[in-house]
C-alpha cells in the first residue's frame, strides 16, 4: 500500500478536523502496515485510581486505525468507523501514555478492516486490542 | 432478576464513583431487563457537525451496561468491562440527547453480558448497537 | 421494511442456493423486522455431551440473517458476510433443535447491519447472540 | 509462557475429544505464542463455486485458539469458547487448504483472549481475522 500521508500530514490533518481532540494525540510514525499514534495521557482520559478510561481507549483505537487509513487513501475526512470489537485486557499503568500500534488488513473500495495494539508506553503486556472496520466515502470526498 | 438499586441509587452511585463524568449521564429508569441511561449532551461529546462522537457513544453504552449490572448485584464498583462490540448505524441527529436502552442476557458467576440499543431522544432509527461484556468480581466488592 | 421474500420463497431459495445445507435449515416465518429460523440439529451439528457446536451455532446465525436481508431486497445470492460477533451464553438442551430470530436493525444501500437471537426450542434462556454484518452487492446481483 | 502440549500431543487430543472433526484439522507447530493449524478443506466446507464457507472458518479459529490454549494450561477439555468476532475479508482461494495463525494475547485465570489470522495456503493476503476469548474452567478440569 502505498503511502499518501505521512507523520507531519496526519498530524496537521488532526489539528485542523479534530480541533476538540487533536492535543490528546501525537503520530509516532507512519508504518509499513499502519501507523503508530501515541495518546497523551491527561486528566480527562483518568478514572479514578489514575487508569485510563475504556472510552479513551476506543478513542485511541478509532483515531489510529482512522490515521491509518487516511495514510494511505490520503485525507478523506468523511470516513466513518461502522464497528469496533474491543478487548480490555489489562489495566493500564497509572500516569503513563498508551502506544497503539494500527495495522490495515483490508483496503477495499468501499471498506477498511485493521487491527490495533495499545500498550502503556515503554511496557510489553497488551493493554487492549480492537479491530474496527471504517466505510470509505465514494469518492475519497478528497478534503 | 432481583432489582437491588433503582434508578436513584445508581444515580448517587455514579456521582460517588465517576465523579469526572456523573453529569454527563442520568439515569431515567431500571427496567424489568436493565436500565435506560440518558447522554445529556454537551460540547465535550460532539464531533464536527455537532454529531455525537464515537467515543462518547462508547462511553454511553458502556456506563448503561455497568449500571444494569449493578441494579441487579448491588454497587460492585470493581466490574470491569472486558468486551464490547458496537456498530455504528446512523448519524445522531444535532444537538439532541441520546437515549440508551441496555438489557441484559446473562449475569453470571463471573460475566454478564447485555446489548445496547443507542437512539437520538425522540427517534426511531437506531444510531448504535453495542455488545458488552462485564466481568464480575468474586466477592461481588460491595463498596 | 417491505417484504420481497415469504417464508415459502426464503425456503426453495436456499434448496436452490445452498444444495449442501438447505435441509439443516427451516424458515418458520418472516417476522415485521426480520426471519424466525429453525435449526433441524443432526448428529453433525453435535459435539461429545450431545450440544450443539459453536459453528453449528454460527451458521444458523449467518443463515439467518443472510435470509432476513434476502425477505426485504429479494434473491441477492452474492450478499457476504463481512463481519460477525457471536456471544455463546449457556449449553443448548442436547437433543433440541435451535430457533434463531433474525432481526434488521439497518439496511444500507451498502451495508445491512442486524442481531440474532439462539433459543432451543421450547426455552425462554439465550443459549447464544450474534451481530452480523452483511454486505450488499451493487446491483443486487439478482440470481 | 511455557508450553505443556506440542503439535503431537494436541493432535492426539483432537482424536479423543473430537471424533467427529479431527480429521479436518491438522496441528502445524505449536508457535511462540501460540499454534498454527491447518484445515484440510474437503467438500463439506465448500459453499457453491468451491470456497470455504463461513461456519467452516469459524470453527477453524474456533479449534486453533482452543488449541492454542491448551498448549499451555494443558488438556483442559472443559474451555469453552463465551466470544468471537470475525472478519470476512477476502474469498478464500477454490479447493485450496486454510492456515490459521493464533496468538494467544492473554492467559489469565479465568479468562484467555487471542487473535487468529487466516490464509489460503500459500497465499499472503488475508482471508480472514478473528478474535476469541475462552473461559477456563476453575480448576483446569484435567482430561
Amino acid at each position: 500500500m502505498q503511502i499518501k500521508m505521512d507523520a507531519e500530514a496526519l498530524g496537521a490533518f488532526l489539528v485542523e478536523v479534530f480541533p476538540q481532540v487533536h492535543t490528546d494525540f501525537e503520530v509516532i510514525e507512519v508504518t509499513e502496515t499502519g501507523v503508530r499514534v501515541r495518546l497523551v495521557t491527561a486528566d480527562r482520559h483518568l478514572r479514578p485510581g489514575g487508569t485510563v478510561s475504556g472510552p479513551a481507549m476506543f478513542g485511541l483505537a478509532d483515531v489510529a486505525m482512522y490515521l491509518a487509513v487516511l495514510s494511505r487513501i490520503g485525507p478523506a475526512a468523511l470516513a466513518v468507523t461502522t464497528n469496533c470489537s474491543i478487548d480490555f485486557m489489562r489495566k493500564p499503568v497509572a500516569g503513563v501514555d498508551l502506544i497503539c500500534d494500527a495495522v490495515i488488513h483490508k483496503l477495499g473500495r468501499v471498506l477498511a478492516v485493521g487491527d490495533c495494539l495499545i500498550y502503556s508506553d515503554g511496557m510489553d503486556a497488551l493493554v487492549a486490542r480492537a479491530t474496527l472496520t471504517y466505510s470509505i466515502p465514494p469518492k475519497n470526498g478528497v478534503f
